[in-house]
């Protein structure tokens, strides 16, 4: 954790607070620098332009004990920070003796240090009368057009001269060897610490088997349970195996997220100050092994940092919300894609994001909330790093995240709500239907053996029950229709094959899909992905999506569904419009399904909840 | 700004430097109060969790005197909180007066306050054993299931009754006229304050003549000039006339966007330390309206404050690490949105966002500064409150700028390089097209009064040039061959009319882009965009997107758009392959071209700069 003095960034800011996270008697230490060297392209660095006390006040406001290097005289420099380096290892092992000794781990005041340098230090002072070190200018190219301008070239001279190179390298240029030899050897090189090739230090997580927390059903789309609840069991399983080098990170939404069993085995890291009252229920511990802060930023960062140095992590966090990193998944992805090309860097554990929280069930938190448009920008990243999961129940939930967390030098985004959903495959279905990413549910669908009228297709859990009963509508109405249920857990399948590792080859497609039936596809977000991913299919002419369209407000989930088309009397009325034999014969039942649809928005409006039949509808085909 | 000791997130901790940005002299003041309540939804806050010295440390550190409100017997507390908010402001009155009086901006301490009153205050302090009133649980219902549980049922009689009921009503239920009296009138009342509805306070720009730095071009494609340059004369000509309700904003990248010249009018605003060198070049000033720190998030909050207050502004940042403030678009975004429903909210000054140093220039920074992809997340919101823009020239980004400042109630997104560009359009030309938002080049195009063989359609700078220069190649190896070339400014003119306000009628779009000839699309961000936007056109199967795949290192430009497949020998190729009567002569042309393109990467690999030809190339038919 050094800061360079020139982002004044917010999630460097927050960092600061890591020290709230840092167990002395279990864990390593840091010992943060903060350098000052006073400006960034153009402008001063705020910190550099406040007080020696302002500076002393804000660390020791973040609870660090500042320690200050300051100067720009090269050698007096050098021999203060040694001084200050041996100064703050010994604090350092200090407190972690106490601590060990007292088995008290008490936060400490860690120490840090605030180094303030020149910027530019020990370049040219000033070029065309511009000064230069310690200066903004010292950012960019300190003299420009070196071949023409014949001044500025005796001033690089005298500038490179100054080094004292004659002392440095001898006759042949090469180093001389009494420096060379002051270089650390093997692992003690900075480059060659195993800590920055974590893959090397990875072990395999040992798994439990997710099987035991699976939820039995008799029969498909019966009954409803928390999709979540389950991953957490299994999470605090694995945990209890791995108590060395797995974490569960989010910003204060575990329990929230349903995920709470696993403080049966771990708590939440916490050093800060503890409570009395903190016992009943605050699952707060020193050594706690989740990690909760409420900045999704700094969560990201402490789990990059935990993945690159060789371990395991899962994250899970509010959908809408994820966008606050999107800039981090961005950059984390161009780094596992480019470390792929670089043969010595071992595979680091997948970073597995579990986006909860969704768009479909914000009943209470309304609009602010409604955005599941994270997937748009992870699928701008390289295929060979990222992977989107949409299971629609528990057993699917399980499937996924037991697969997630055994994959290395991927992105694993899964999208799953943690509300009560209907239940569609028991454990072993869903193993099936995962491992294979997308497939006919035989048991939703009646074009066994015959060509299907229609293809209905859906992706994540509410848009898997409304698409259901969709299918449900149509079969009672119009009982000669053939309807083939498909449901998409790896949202990839759809892309070509040639553009995805996991891409279904279009034989295969086709064969699903059909190469000339309508298609409706009830996709969980917006409903451009589906045919970004699809657009390259032999029927991408008869695919027809609805998602979500930014419509909403702090709706019931039907009314919600209802206004951005993907509730199952909008999905039965496209397919009277696209089916070619009803489309004469179905004005009837589309009036009757809009009819339906009316009263629905109606008894929402009126009381707050859904009408209690659509609501608790269930399969029964 | 008044935090609530809820979030830790890093926007809010970098925002607490705001006050080196604020002018005693000339500025209105801010008390901020911090409200630790202790508690999140299910864990302490951080904050709340430090010692008294280290909150009163942080606060300081920032630069505040912290005064505190500390406790929880309700009479005392108000009475402690009205006394310091009395003298908090008696303080900010001192500061304001000093420096009124003696002239002297220099940055004060000023006050804020920390409140620390108990989470839940006065609401049940257990139930069913659990601490509530000052605790995590208050957060959620404090006692559930009162329908059927007595006990609740009475716990939340006496707890609503604690409050009096029967002395703040009358028999009728509606509050003592005496209390009623209490509240403050008409605009004193907090939610009457015209601040809160700027757009009743905002008064239009007083809007220079941006024809006055238009570049003048003998010819089309014959000259380059840096495209942001004028453009930043043209933001100091509107500070000049603004003095009073415009602000520039960026962070710590005016210089480095070229948007320079705005200082010539107005510095950057800084309060914090000055030193001696800042006049040479610094363009510091405690009365500077341009606002710069290195924090995305920091700089866009300050500029969403201005425009709801009633003022303008103009934000400019990489386009790589835009992706900062997606989740801040997001929210403003649906904020736009919901306003619109609501009659009595004026309009707001447009957000205006110019995206520059792109994707397709990043010879020196490399992968990590290449990414597009902020308009995938922009056309996820509502198409009444989203714009963008591509203004391939300096007359064409002067054009479109004019039109984004003089407008209200959008997030104009304006994507346009500050590197030196071929310069295509004059004044009268870039205003009509802008105006259009997209059209046929005339003078690049050879199927005048015939049907085109190909339309080369483009968006954005650099694929603008690649496609002209894969227009000529085609026009020199094949002169038979009609081309149509179309430029897109305004990218929602390819949506269809029902699902944005600037979508082209069908018809209009055939007339352009044909109902069956091949379309080569060269597109500055990720190509699917393109096709999400125009894929319910007829000729949407024959459109063929070339743009941003990921592919990427410190190219050189022409290099970087050979690895995306976007320069000029890609895309004639291309044409070849599309052409029905290039399909079996075209052969050993793109053999040729092929070679070439392989020349190019070669002399790129060996120089470190691109062919000199190719890269000087200019427009010759």
């Amino acid at each position: 954790m050094v800061g360079d003095g020139e982002s004044e960034t917010g999630p460097l800011a927050t960092s600061w607070h890591s020290n709230k996270f840092l167990n002395p008697i279990r864990d390593g230490a840091v010992l943060p620098i903060l350098h000052l060297n006073g400006y960034k392209i153009n402008n001063p660095s705020i910190l550099s332009r406040i007080s020696h006390d302002e500076i002393k006040h804000l660390f020791m406001g973040y609870g660090w004990t500042p320690h200050f290097v300051e100067g720009s005289d090269p050698n007096t420099m050098h021999q203060k920070m040694a001084a200050t380096l041996d100064q703050c290892i010994k604090e350092i092992k200090a407190i972690q003796k106490t601590a060990r000794d007292t088995n008290n781990p008490k936060r400490p005041l860690w120490p840090m240090i605030v180094l303030r340098s020149p910027k530019g230090w020990t370049g040219p002072q000033e070029v065309d009368g511009h000064k230069v070190e310690g200066f903004w200018r010292a950012h960019q190219v300190p003299m420009s057009n070196i071949k023409d301008n014949p001044q500025h070239l005796t001033q690089l001279e005298t500038w490179l001269r100054s080094y004292q190179p004659e002392e440095l390298f001898d006759e042949n240029g090469q180093l001389n060897a009494e420096l060379k030899s002051l270089a650390p050897q093997k692992e003690r090189r900075m480059s060659a610490n195993p800590h920055g090739n974590g893959g090397l230090l990875r072990k395999a997580l040992r798994m439990p088997n997710f099987n035991d927390h699976a939820l039995a059903l008799e029969a498909p789309g019966k009954i409803s349970a928390p999709n979540t609840k389950p991953l957490g069991k299994f999470l605090r399983d694995i945990m209890q195996k791995n108590m060395q080098n797995f974490r569960v990170f989010g910003p204060d939404e575990n329990s929230s997220n349903k995920l709470d069993d696993i403080y049966e085995v771990s708590k939440k890291t916490w050093l800060a100050d503890y409570l009395p009252e903190d016992a009943d229920g605050g699952e707060l511990s020193p050594d706690g092994r989740v990690m909760e802060m409420l900045s999704e930023h700094t969560v990201e960062g402490w789990l990059e940092g935990y993945l690159l140095t060789g371990r395991h992590g899962f994250f899970s966090t509010y959908e809408s919300f994820v966008h606050v990193i999107d800039s981090m998944f961005n950059q984390h992805a161009k780094w596992l894609a480019m470390s792929k090309d670089v043969p010595w860097r071992a595979p680091i554990s997948s970073l597995n994001l579990l986006i909860t929280s969704t768009v479909w069930r914000q009943d209470h938190n309304g609009f602010t909330h409604q955005d599941p448009g994270f997937l748009d920008i992870v699928v701008n990243k390289s295929p060979e790093v990222t992977r989107i999961y949409l299971p629609p129940d528990v057993n699917c939930l399980l499937s996924v995240a037991n697969h997630c967390l055994n994959s290395t030098d991927y992105i694993n985004v899964i999208v799953c709500d943690k509300q009560k959903h209907l239940q569609y495959l028991n454990i072993d279905a869903a193993i099936e239907h995962c491992t294979k990413g997308l497939g006919i549910w035989d048991w939703a669908s009646n074009d066994q053996g015959e060509e299907p009228d229609l293809v209905m297709a859906c992706a994540g859990d509410i848009p898997t029950k409304e698409a259901l009963a969709a299918t449900s509508l149509l079969r009672e109405h119009f009982p000669q229709i053939k309807v083939r249920f498909i449901n998409v857990v790896d949202l990839y399948k759809l892309s070509p094959q040639v553009e995805h590792p996991h891409g279904l080859s279009d034989r295969e497609f086709d064969s699903l899909f059909t190469t000339n039936k309508p298609i409706i596809f009830n996709f969980h977000g917006y409903p451009y992905l589906i045919h970004r991913l699809a657009y390259r299919r032999t029927n991408h002419g008869n695919l027809h999506v609805r998602g979500y369209k930014e419509k909403g407000s702090i709706n019931t989930p039907l009314e919600l569904a209802i206004q951005n088309q993907i509730d199952r009397f909008s999905l039965a009325i496209d397919a009277i419009n696209r089916i070619p034999s009803l489309q004469k014969i179905g004005g009837h039942v589309q009036e009757k399904l809009r009819n339906r649809q009316i009263e629905c928005c109606r008894y929402a409006y009126e009381h707050g909840v859904d009408l209690p039949e659509e609501d608790e509808w269930t399969w029964k085909h």
